[in-house]
């Protein structure tokens, strides 16, 4: 995305839109549908059912989407960036391992849970979340000494970032999928009903704001002239050969 | 990923090897458990049943996944890349086309079917897929007159592309989930099953595979000493301000 740099604005904007609707979905389904999320087997853990979602995708989708725009449009020192950047992905991992906690605790333990894809691959996530998290911090303290190494694994600290946000995402929508299937299934909820229709919009209002982060992550921000006639040159060489 | 260029055959063979485990996986499940396929309303329709999943994975993910590679290791003219690269992503697109068909054939027609999030986000890609296709194809044929407006689509076509292959193994894991769930809740499969787990291994193998093939497309292919000099100096413009 370097030669055609799209405007940060309307891009940073679209996100915050974005990312507006899919909290008011997610609220509004845990808020107006509380029966589905009563738990089958223990029905005064509700509070701890409705929380996951919540804290899923409010506290870990979107506050680490934020902390990746961070870098994005936050004036100031690069140190304050990281900071705020390492504030905000420390809130997003609190979110989302407190999100996992109450499925585990609200329904039977782990054992009972850890069956379905969406427990594999929300653990992986969170998991490699967490790695990550804690090499952003450890690096954080080491300034001067360690600044080449920094230099050397920025790359791939993004990479590994989005891949991981992109998960989170994945992960989001097999939730969704899972939790609307099983009630369906059960007759609790009909195939064609606002219930379903919500979950389906929170879905796709996910898989929109994926796009719309990632982009706004990996669009170049500084269009000066080297950069512009380096792109075109690397562009031309990989078109001519 | 411009700095540390990780040495892309590796990659490439990890890519291969990840395709091939998750091919192995998706035909293992559609053979061995073949009951599990067999449509509710119409049981004579198990084909087009067991048939979904191997065209979705193996003909629209696995060889999107190795058209998209086209680039990365192909030898031989520009031309030739692009022809390989088309022919691959018409194989994938017809494939995809042809998988959703057969679930709609097999199960009652569009309207009993689409009402899930995999369905709705399994269009979305496959049309976004399509419409990528259709715009590479007709670029194909402007060669010279185009070639200004082709070099400065070509970001946006490089990133909408991995964006809906990410959408692809998206709508795959959901598809894997629905399927599971509604056997499960149905009682027909154990949670704790080797079909449960065969499927979860799939799961994974999808996800690991999509960060493996997206890495080596945004890999650069060519160190120069002008690309590692101006890499350094733009990320040392961000770093620093």
């Amino acid at each position: 995305m370097a030669s055609e740099s799209p405007a940060i604005l309307p891009l940073l904007i679209f996100a915050r839109v974005s990312g507006l609707v899919v909290a008011l979905l997610v609220v509004m389904w845990a808020l107006n549908f509380q029966t589905s999320f009563i738990p089958l087997h223990n029905p005064q853990n509700l509070i701890y059912s409705i929380l996951h979602p919540l804290l899923m995708v409010i506290g870990f989708i979107l506050i680490s989407g934020e902390a990746i725009l961070v870098h994005r449009w936050l004036p100031g020192s690069r140190s304050l960036k990281k900071s705020v950047h390492l504030c905000l992905q420390g809130v997003a991992l609190a979110c989302g391992i407190f999100g996992i906690w109450t499925k585990f605790y609200g329904e039977n333990g782990i054992v009972a849970n850890f069956y379905s894809l969406h427990s594999w691959m929300g653990l992986i996530c969170v998991s490699l979340f967490g790695a990550q998290w804690l090499l952003g911090f450890l690096s954080f303290w080491h300034r001067g000494e360690m600044r080449s190494t920094r230099l050397r694994i920025l790359p791939w600290h993004v990479f590994l970032g989005l891949y991981t946000y992109g998960l989170a995402i994945a992960t989001a929508e097999t939730g969704l999928l899972e939790k609307l299937t099983f009630l369906q299934t059960r007759g609790t909820v009909l195939k064609h009903s606002p219930e379903s229709i919500i979950v389906n919009c929170l879905g796709l209002g996910l898989a929109l704001l994926s796009g719309v982060i990632i982009l706004a992550a990996v669009s170049p921000r500084h269009q000066t002239l080297p950069a512009k006639l380096m792109y075109s040159n690397t562009k031309r060489l990989s078109l001519d050969e």
